[in-house]
């Protein structure tokens, strides 16, 4: 087989790299080694930037959420046993953020994927990346027993932290930097109204919490927890108990309990590789970079490094320049590092670390009670929450 | 002897809070543990607030200082081989610091209180703190050879860290926080012209340098060295020759050499004790709280508490109305702790931390991007540098 650009992965960076790529009639394959009900079942981030809402609208897939997606235009911060607002389009001259789960984005993508005919294969195994640090490379796999072999122009992977792009990188040729937090987060998902219209993020003393959501009837609530706590200890009673001593009165009065039908603890941690770009391959979203959730970057990232992407081998394909593709990497990785620095401040600001003592304590309420009520340092969060400019 | 307010310690805090008090028609008798030279010959901070300026001429003694004060309306921060200007001026709407040393605002405030025939008993030992939990406390010390008692309404503990004063507070009353900066200052006074006419805060993986001055002919430097740094391993070249290879290239050949006639290494150091008020007895500036001296705020802080403090007491024997004296700890306290988490923050994105390594390093890049391509962000820094209201 021969296409113009591989993609390893069919999340939704490889999704939407591929719809773009179809809109200018760049052929692409995409090799997905889980099924596509088990992409589709994956639970992840819910908060869209507007450049992330634009980027799909140029895909074409925007269309289910433009009519579902929730427009918000702020988030609240609980500390001090209430809520303190950031007014996220008073502060950024109108923008705003759009919740919408990721698994819709993939869901929407897949859709138009399979309606315009392009290729995806799922369940490969022992995919490798070969020969791109020349002109010709290619990927070969294994699917129902037999190995394929993919001929392409460029590899973008876009296949995650556990992927094998990365590790596809020439040894010796990747720096990287990281950072694991002594926690992480326990997370539920239950049919029910959320506690409140927009994003809470509690500072409490008992560790972090957060109240977010899907839809008007689907909420998404987060509880900080020891880095290896077992979910097998967290009854749903437990659990909203927990939820509901972490939040202002007001707001756990508002919480609604229901049974969850997803439950689990992730780990939170900032990990980026450089450079992103060997040869004719490209590290896209989480293969290239992880960050903690707290500033809901993650699926945003990765769609910033699908515009970067998808600009530079549209320059490539329609005049033969590499400049855009060459650019691709120092692009990304400066917008990169200004989130993973953004996720990384809201995380040390809103999480209880035991290790810094009650001094790191009270700086924490000192920059909580500076920053809610500075207009500067208001407008700072709210700038980075709903995307620095490209 | 009998006195209306007793105040500790013969440094800035002490002497403004007599001069204002003298102001309003209040007695002071100040004790002083070292001689006059000794407390004249102290080097120390030298960057002025608006309000610190102010409150210097609400007590008279201001004439010099606006006749030889620097007026600043800008910063700069080095890094990635440049300054990055931070425009103060611009940014908060008209404000400005000013460049003048602690030694001369001690100096002009002892001028001012030995005008006014004030007294102040330098030299003295022993000094211990009587029944300020009533309404008659009293001070006793030994001086040449004999000990003394004031008798006063209120005592003001003046005398920094290391003073009597906090150590007098009844046990178990005092909560402490502290965080220990794994590296100090190394710091040089020099009889030459500085290398930019505005301070220079300088982020090198070599280590934190600053720029700073006492006049137009007097100029301050600084370098990190580690916390266990000898001032005997560093002849005036060395010194030189560290600190211009941490600065931009122009910075750098700005530098004018000469002998050194200070120097010395301060660790870096916060720490706040909670309550500022035990009854009669009130803890005013470093006898509370030490700030690391990046965000030049140690001096303003004290004059902030001298602030609180004298309108507390203005009311109380002008109205006999307690509240003001009742309402200083919770408000210096707040202002404190804000000035605590910016020379926390300025400390922690200017200076190499070896604990965070890499990571770390390219967290305070980004941060420092950030900040000098942020409105936004660049405006909470000014805001604080310049002083947040009272």
């Amino acid at each position: 087989m021969r296409t113009q650009v591989a993609i390893i992965g069919s999340g939704p960076s490889g999704l939407l790299l591929g719809q773009l790529l179809a809109g200018i009639g760049v052929e692409t394959i995409i090799l997905e080694r889980s099924s596509r009900e088990h992409v589709l079942g994956r639970v992840r981030a819910g908060v869209l930037e507007q450049g992330t809402v634009d980027l799909l609208g140029e895909a074409g897939a925007a269309g289910r959420l433009h009519a579902e997606g929730l427009p918000h235009s702020g988030i609240s911060l609980a500390f001090d046993g209430r809520l303190h607002r950031i007014d996220l389009t008073a502060l950024t001259g109108g923008r705003h953020v759009t919740v919408y789960g990721q698994t819709e984005v993939t869901h929407d993508l897949m859709d138009k994927r399979e309606a315009a005919g392009s290729v995806t294969v799922y369940e490969t195994s022992k995919v490798a990346l070969h020969d791109f640090d020349g002109a010709s490379p290619f990927v070969t796999y294994d699917k129902d027993g037999a190995t394929h072999r993919i001929d392409c122009d460029f590899i973008a992977g876009c296949d995650g932290y556990h992927g094998v792009s990365r590790r596809s990188a020439p040894e010796g040729a990747l720096k990287t930097f990281e950072r694991q937090y002594p926690f992480g987060w326990l997370g539920v998902l239950a049919q029910v109204p959320p506690a409140d219209p927009e994003l809470v993020y509690a500072n409490h003393e008992r560790g972090f919490a957060l109240c977010s959501m899907r839809s008007p009837q689907r909420s998404r609530y987060y509880v900080q927890v020891p880095a290896d706590e077992r979910v097998e200890a967290w009854s749903d009673e437990r659990f909203w108990d927990e939820l509901r001593r972490r939040l202002p009165p007001r707001t756990a009065a508002a919480v609604t309990t229901g049974p969850s039908f997803e439950k689990s603890i992730a780990p939170l941690r900032s990990f980026v590789a450089e450079p992103m770009r060997f040869g004719r391959l490209f590290l896209v979203g989480d293969a290239a970079h992880i960050v903690p959730p707290t500033g809901a970057k993650g699926l945003n990232l990765a769609a910033s490094d699908v515009r970067y992407l998808f600009a530079g081998l549209r320059e490539f394909f329609s005049d033969r320049s590499q400049a855009g593709l060459d650019a691709y990497s120092a692009k990304a990785l400066a917008r990169v590092w200004k989130a993973v620095r953004f996720s990384w401040w809201m995380t040390t600001m809103l999480h209880r670390f035991p290790e810094t003592g009650e001094f790191g304590q009270r700086i924490q309420e000192a920059e909580l009670d500076y920053l809610v009520h500075s207009k500067a340092a208001s407008t700072a969060l709210a700038e980075n929450y709903v995307g620095l400019p490209y």
